[in-house]
């Protein structure tokens, strides 16, 4: 539960190669070949095409019951075996904002399953949340996911089923960068 | 709802003078004869005592009926009669940020009646919840009031009640400064 900054910067060098990138919703993202995820806000010395900052933090939805469950069952970044990976940045409206803490959860849990959904794909794909809203930035949510040739396929899937739930009414930008390991 | 950037700034001036300052758990702040609370995370020229930064974000406990009854109640800050203000820096354990959703809402509210207790002063006491912890601060919250003289005893009342409830036994952190205004 520690928090973490991390930092997402697209550019012309990074360990991670764009191999796609699709606008879903709202602006799109200044085109970039490479990706970098690194600890820190800082920006490397080469200017990139972009830079996203989000911090790991607090669970804002999930239950004991629930937290418990997917320690149980989740997968750590950075397996060898993950070649492939997916950034997906986020932005949820002004009308999610607004709503109660309860009306959110009952909206993102138990209406449109979110951590239901998530948890029949782990461990085959490892997953982290970043938060980016209360930092000023451009998107809510820099979310991030990793896993390996075979899996690709069940991956489209997993964010095909999240994007046609109630919750996904509330996102009104959405960008999906699909990643391929450098080294 | 909207994310608004804070900094606390205690110094030689400021728009509050600090009548007193008392570190109730973990360690004290410099001490400092002055505060400024200002938009934005830039220091002022003069070096400070200490800088603490703070957002307002979205509600994280609160229900939509508690939200409704709070708008209906609550005042402003800055009201002119207003002349005294209280800044109480909390941070919570590690312990507190380890449970889940559902155990943290029952403590807060259910069980230690937060947001209850503080509706019985509203209007009275008009307050501001900053969140700070994600920041990397050394504090998870910068709490914020302002009143009138002739309602300090209820402030200490509030205050009293809050720290014998079950959620202040994770408050590991916490230090109470109180302000006049200058001008």
């Amino acid at each position: 539960m520690q928090v973490v900054h991390i930092s997402f910067i697209g550019g012309s060098i990074g360990d991670w190669r764009i191999t796609a990138a699709q606008t879903l919703r709202g602006a799109s993202l200044p085109t970039a070949a490479f990706l970098t995820r690194k600890e820190g806000f800082e920006q490397p010395t080469a200017p990139p095409a972009w830079h996203l900052r989000g911090f790991t933090s607090n669970l804002r939805y999930t239950t004991a019951s629930e937290a418990a469950e997917l320690a149980g069952r989740q997968a750590p970044l950075g397996r060898s075996d993950s070649r492939l990976a997916a950034l997906i940045p986020i932005r949820k409206s002004e009308a999610w904002w607004a709503l109660g803490q309860d009306e959110r959860r009952a909206i993102y849990e138990e209406r449109s399953r979110h951590t239901s959904i998530g948890m029949e794909y782990l461990p085959r794909i490892a997953r982290k949340l970043h938060h980016s809203r209360d930092l000023g930035e451009p998107f809510d949510f820099l979310t991030w996911f990793e896993f390996g040739e075979a899996d690709a396929g069940a991956f489209d899937e997993l964010v095909g089923r999240l994007r046609s739930t109630e919750e996904w009414q509330y996102v009104d930008r959405e960008v999906d960068l699909r990643l391929a390991r450098v080294v």
